[in-house]
């Protein structure tokens, strides 16, 4: 599956500290260990260490870039902020991410398309979040149609039907399940779905094996791609057998070493 | 879930030894080690510990009973042990289990309607088990038709996709997958079903990360029931937390502990 490392993202002190500090080492270092560990690409995301987004996302991309090609996941809730950035980010990108309201979607599969670059499409929408199954396989039906209009192939779209907490949305994990299953139907070949894993279990109690019973689950229902710690040993070792399990490699006893390799 | 606890079974050594040397104390301890650990039923299986599995059935049952009322699984290949065990067998029962052949499945359902007690119906007929999805489908539509006209409700029934091991049919797992799905959806209520876990890793390496990767997967499907061991921590751990994100229960954060204590 296609997992996108989730540590270099502001949010998180060690990264916080090194944007405002400059120490590239620590950017590259978490880069080199999630790569290694058997990331695809490499999310990035300033988080509120610095007033100067643009500047701090350009400053982290150039660093990454010295030791990885790997692709890496624009993370930024600002327009402005991905336009001014991502014709400047060298090698392959996905842009993380674009809203489903058509208008908003279009935009940002027009940057995608003029650059090259993948997208990540949320089911949200000016009403926020989809208390339901059917609203969040609508709106990834809107950013599939608005991506093939756009002429963004659909193996560089990925759908994200938003985790919410199980311990304040219950019904949430399995309308996120239902909604996977369905959308992987919508197109022949489909677009990625995705997950943000890992909001599953804010502020739960058990975050780990949480996060990694419910990547299981939803790879059973069509998801294959994730935004995650790479660097969490048992949620790897549950991605790789998932994908063992839906016949997306053949086993041998060394099958979770010859994965983390490729 | 529906957990039946699968130690009790002479295919392991302490039990065969057990069996052999009349020590009840084996069996009692496992038959309450496995309730404690959460187990809603005990399978119980003479396995190649004596050729007289009838007598050794009795026994062991009749051990396990002084211990607790929990149902047992009477798992046996042979008409003829199970025709005479099961009325002899105090308290809930199940029946370990029946092909899908029509004359057979009738034979079956006939022994659990007069007994009180529910059944297990594997996805198996005179030709072996099913190369694809729909041959599982149809037999276990046809398990279902059967019980439905012999009067077995279907909140006794347990359809058994039967899961072979991922090195040596690596298509199976995803089959039993979409097999679990779709018989889901045949009935309303429908009947339970449910899986032999532990094949799926037969002579694999990683074997308990298999087990409960798939068991998270399948639950994804629509799994409610397995045969496996509650001994492993890790794996009822799982089983657990795939119930939590399919909102059987709601969160707490010692959701682990409420769920084994029923």
């Amino acid at each position: 599956m296609h997992v996108i490392g989730e540590r270099i993202n502001g949010m998180f002190k060690d990264v916080k500290q090194a944007i405002v500090d400059k120490d590239a080492g620590v950017i590259q270092d978490l880069a080199k260990r999630q790569i290694q560990a058997g990331a695809y690409a490499l999310d990035v995301n300033v988080g509120p260490a610095t007033s100067d987004a643009e500047g701090a996302m350009l400053w982290l991309v150039e660093n990454i870039r010295k030791v990885t090609d790997a692709p890496v996941a624009i993370d930024t809730a600002k327009w402005d902020v991905m336009a001014a950035v991502v014709p400047k980010v060298p090698g392959e990108k996905i842009l993380n991410s674009s809203k489903a309201d058509p208008e908003i979607a279009s935009q940002y599969v027009g940057l995608a398309v003029e650059n090259g670059a993948g997208l990540i499409g949320l089911t949200i929408d000016a009403d926020g979040v989809p208390g339901n199954i059917d609203k969040r396989v609508e709106l990834g039906a809107q950013i599939i149609t608005v991506a093939m209009e756009g002429g963004l192939a659909l193996d560089k779209l990925y759908i994200d039907p938003i985790i919410l907490p199980v311990n304040v949305s219950p019904k949430n994990p399995g309308n996120c399940l239902a909604a996977i299953s369905q959308l992987k139907m919508f197109a022949d070949p489909p677009p990625h779905l995705l997950l943000g894993l890992s909001n599953v279990s804010q502020r739960c109690s058990n975050r780990p094996l949480i996060n990694r019973t419910y990547l299981a689950m939803a790879v059973a229902c069509g998801l294959d791609s994730a935004i995650m710690d790479p660097l969490d040993t048992e949620l790897m070792n549950a991605a790789i057998t998932a994908d063992l399990l839906m016949e997306k490699m053949i086993y041998c006893d060394s099958y979770l070493e010859a994965a983390r390799q490729g």
